[in-house]
């Protein structure tokens, strides 16, 4: 199977899926590598938002094999000298525009080595006429074809040098008597993510989140909830997540993305 | 073309395109089966519709090759012990949380074989820790890559068994003077899929449909209508359909999924 | 690498991505050649939008590599007796209705050859029922999997044709002080395209954009503007733009397709 194997590249970008930028990055990437192998993670990313581009990608990375390129471009400085980056972790590439986006996916990981790219690699490489403002097809398509035919080494990228991380996701604040966090955004299904991740609700002996005046249980399912009401529970990201079963919490109780949400252990007084 | 032929999935899901939960599924497959070839159906079904599911899943299965796996997780009840069914049918494998969307995807089809899962499975593959809202990724992912892989048998999977049907599609009610139906769905383009199939428009000598206070001739094709105007028609998925040619039949009739629809004879008095 | 690289086809329809039509056809066309390799462009198109599907093809086919099949669906003359037409260029086929899709996707270009679909081809390659209202699935599918396996070849098609060009995209008009163009759609961002091209505005030495009451200059990437600052840019398709650094211009300057834009030169009195 190694034929099939070779070159797989995932997307992650905030262009929508309405007009074909998309399509023609992957068209640009198979004009240079036409056995690549591109899956979507998600085009549909709000506006400019790298912190959440990083936060889904920190979710999606390690599903894929190795010498996975996992290209994302949430790029609102396009056309500017901002510096391109690339991460190499657990023989997987990531690569994106040098915003705070791979920070935000790799946030406590081991053993990340950080490059930038080289200013001279798209005319080393001939990449062609660069444009202003769609870098995902003049620039970031093509390295992305590169790297993952292997023919383009992390060194050949360019020198090893620190990120840059303007903007990290707001972390929860302990506090004496419980945690304070913030929801991070709405899901599809309007569930909130929070976050309080997992070790600090386990941490409660009887976990309670307390969000927009109510106390919520710390639940297992979403069905341990009867149908409608409110509930919260650990989410398969690891992280606390108010829900309500067979609907949506962000419509229902009002709340997206800052709202604030604090945890409590029920057994404290 | 061997290798570019094993292990073909389709995806249905009602998990929306904004997250990248349906990549994720994707990462889950590949990284367990490098040479997985992946195709979406829709992942813009009404949240924990599995009856709608069933419903296009019916319409799309049997265009693939053999040995497609086709997976679709519209689980609303993620995390509980509801069972997971797979089906056998034309060297295909169809594979589902076990809530009616399998039943109707198969209605009135011979020669399917069910099995619901060996609640032992997923530790006997060592699929890892499941967590308990994400289970397209923890538990349907992987058992469809191991299907797709041919590296687990229908035996293996588990014992056969019958599929649970709790809420069936309604079905049309034939009448003394015509059939009453009901309208499905109205696809992207506004056009109103009823339950009414062809059979029962063939059997009319000169069919009319009544909508909404209106009689409609059965055309053949959109355009058999002047712009603007509703017709009837038998769709491609043999159903009757309303229409407007150019424009949406649910916005400009303001019908929905359940509105009554009948079918008569235009020669019978 | 020759086993990855054969059948490659890209789709571009309007018709959604809710409903699973884009995912049916693919099965179609992998039911036939089980090796078809499958990108998609857009499925978000306006409704029966032939020019703007043209449009945005234009600016994707020449990303893909040889032998490539494009299959554009935006038909909605669908069931009756309108042609079906086949572009051949540069090793590249482009496969439509002929309504004037394919003569916008390829305005200009020399070196393309025309032919209409034999009517009798479908029967000889006994493609099997026709549905009247879905002839991506019936029709264009199964086409666009014969051409992509190489076992029917341009001329087998269909005789030469010249195709109908029946609703071209507005030109701009060149004037004694300028040029009057039109925006020509919004895109995600809400940037809006216009039909000014790149030459035009390298022909004034000092080029503003004139739109809404506003003169803009035309700078060179979004953030020469401060953000929230409305400016005009010649953009990665070659089109005078009208953007906003850090928002939708569509949104905030209240403008869409149709829009009149003046370009003049500044150093003219």
């Amino acid at each position: 199977m190694t034929v099939a194997q070779a070159g797989l590249i995932t997307l992650t970008t905030d262009f929508g899926l309405a007009d074909p930028f998309v399509g023609i990055m992957k068209g640009r990437i198979l004009g240079q590598l036409p056995g690549a192998r591109l899956v979507d993670l998600s085009h549909a990313l709000p506006a400019g938002r790298a912190d959440l581009a990083g936060f889904w990608l920190a979710h999606a990375w390690r599903e894929f094999p190795p010498a996975t390129v996992h290209l994302a471009v949430v790029d609102p400085g396009v056309g500017t000298a901002r510096r391109v980056l690339l991460a190499s972790i657990s023989g997987q590439l990531l690569l994106a525009p040098d915003n705070g986006l791979l920070p935000e996916a790799l946030r406590g990981r081991a053993g990340v080595e950080w490059r930038v790219m080289d200013p001279g690699l798209p005319a080393r490489l001939q990449l062609g006429p660069m444009s202003r403002t769609f870098h995902g097809r003049d620039l970031f398509a093509p390295l992305a074809a590169w790297l993952a035919a292997g023919t383009l080494s992390p060194a050949e990228f360019g020198p090893r040098a620190e990120p840059q991380d303007p903007a990290p996701l707001p972390r929860p604040r302990r506090e004496a008597d419980g945690i304070t966090g913030r929801v991070l955004l709405a899901d599809h299904f309007g569930n909130l993510f929070t976050n309080i991740d997992a070790p600090l609700v386990s941490a409660c002996r009887q976990p309670v989140a307390e969000v927009a005046g109510r106390s919520l249980a710390v639940l297992s399912t979403y069905c341990d909830a009867p149908r409608g009401e409110p509930l919260a529970l650990v989410n398969a990201f690891e992280l606390l997540e108010i829900a309500i079963n067979g609907a949506s919490a962000a419509a229902v109780l009002g709340l997206g993305e800052g709202a604030a949400v604090r945890l409590r252990d029920g057994l404290r007084a």
